[in-house]
């Protein structure tokens, strides 16, 4: 039996949401039982609760050696807030833990990842049960925690460690204490929602952070707004410019992002969960 | 006489801008000459022309003695792209000169001031000079350069050194090899059509870049586009906010940003412009 605590670390969801996925659970996986905490559906302006609530509801997952995972519900912005804080008051039955989420959450994923707290992983969350597209998504995340790694990412070798991150969110993690050592991975990361002119400036600030890594891969930059004028390129020649003027391997796409077609992306090397 | 060149790191604009600022010079200042490069009007893709056609406009602006003054055209976005190889290449010419823009040239600045090259101002752009307000602010950048000081923000005291930046080119500047030591200085920020969670999320980017400041003011945050929910905090509680959490005086508002009232701010110690 696989014990998934959820937790909001940024924005709240709905009971709806709560709902969906526990249906699918029940109807499709009968070894995983799935635990929501009151907390998801709690409001503070822009948050799911204030940040100390978001912190204690986090620790109160990660913390419980009762539960095998932490599943951050949804992302939306706030888990940065609260992220130095949880790496610092986790104990051994938070070591021990696999997390999964994306998107603001990355901010978690890369604060655990540096501190070598349990298993992260890239993966979508808890809010995207209720289409038929979103649960496709979460079901990946589901099977790979039960074992089974058809949904990872199809470039993982299981030899080059990798890490997975919305781009914005690595560029803001950059240079703060939250910052793992990317040295030798390859960093996947991908967009959504932001102009092109963006995706160029949040390479033009990474560049400085990105040397020492094994390759880039861009996974999928959706949603891009209409602009005034065209860019004059597009996200795959971003991504190449800046590898190529930083001296990184440019590696190709990678399958994840703000899409149904979104995969599970282990942290450091590709493996079968902690949990399984 | 005050010889002012114009050149367009980042986007370009158009005749009809030139001629806009041409004729209110031509009118209201005998005393300044305005030479637009060509460039200016130049179009590749999102872009005034590509990177080397920029830099090289910039350097032949820059590197000319003949001129006193060189402002930079229109921000957008573009002039990160350039700014390392201009200071490179920058002559004695160009170490006597003063350089006025905001916005997305902010990153020219930041790298001139770094690199104690030339007298850099935070001030409005020829772009402007199209609208009753916008010639407003251009008027304030003349008179300065003409030694009129009565355009520059108010609460520059001739003792603290001061710098102005927008916001999320602030951020993205940090840790590049175009930040300035802003140690002692008062940092000023501003920021145009970002939501307020993107707000809260540059300010906790920068948090470790502006421990040493002598203190922050916040400047206009304008346009800031609807979100599905409100933040739950204004601009001012959020930088009061990011103050608090990281011990830096907040001294309250600047009057800089994408508006009308934008004032001039010399970056070190508020004085008349070297041109003058």
């Amino acid at each position: 039996m696989t014990n998934i605590a959820i937790c909001a670390p940024a924005t709240p969801i709905t009971r709806e949401h709560a709902h969906a996925l526990e249906d699918l659970v029940a109807a499709e996986f009968p070894d995983t039982n799935v635990t929501f905490h009151d907390q998801c559906f709690e409001r503070e302006g822009h948050f799911a609760g204030n940040d100390l609530r978001r912190l204690t509801a986090l620790l109160d997952c990660a913390n419980d050696s009762a539960f095998d995972a932490v599943w951050f519900a949804k992302g939306g912005y706030g888990s940065n807030r609260i992220a130095e804080a949880a790496v610092a008051q986790m104990n051994d039955a938070a070591r021990s833990k696999t997390y999964i989420g994306f998107s603001d959450c990355g901010y978690l994923l890369a604060a655990l990842y540096r501190h070598g707290i349990g298993q992260c992983a890239h993966g979508s969350m808890p809010v995207s049960a209720r289409s038929e597209g979103g649960r496709q998504a979460v079901r990946r995340v589901l099977q790979w925690l039960g074992g089974d790694n058809s949904g990872l990412e199809p470039s993982l070798d299981g030899k080059t460690p990798a890490v997975a991150f919305n781009l914005i969110t690595l560029a803001m993690i950059s240079n703060t204490p939250l910052m793992p050592d990317l040295s030798g991975h390859v960093v996947m990361v991908e967009e959504v929602s932001e102009h092109l002119y963006s995706i160029d400036r949040l390479f033009f600030h990474l560049a400085g952070s990105l040397p020492r890594i094994a390759g880039l891969r861009l996974g999928a930059v959706t949603d891009v707004p209409e602009n005034y004028v065209e860019f004059g390129q597009s996200e795959v020649d971003i991504a190449k410019f800046w590898c190529e003027r930083i001296g990184v391997p440019y590696l190709g796409r990678a399958e994840i992002g703000h899409t149904s077609a979104n995969r599970v992306v282990p942290f450091g090397l590709a493996s079968p969960s902690r949990a399984a």
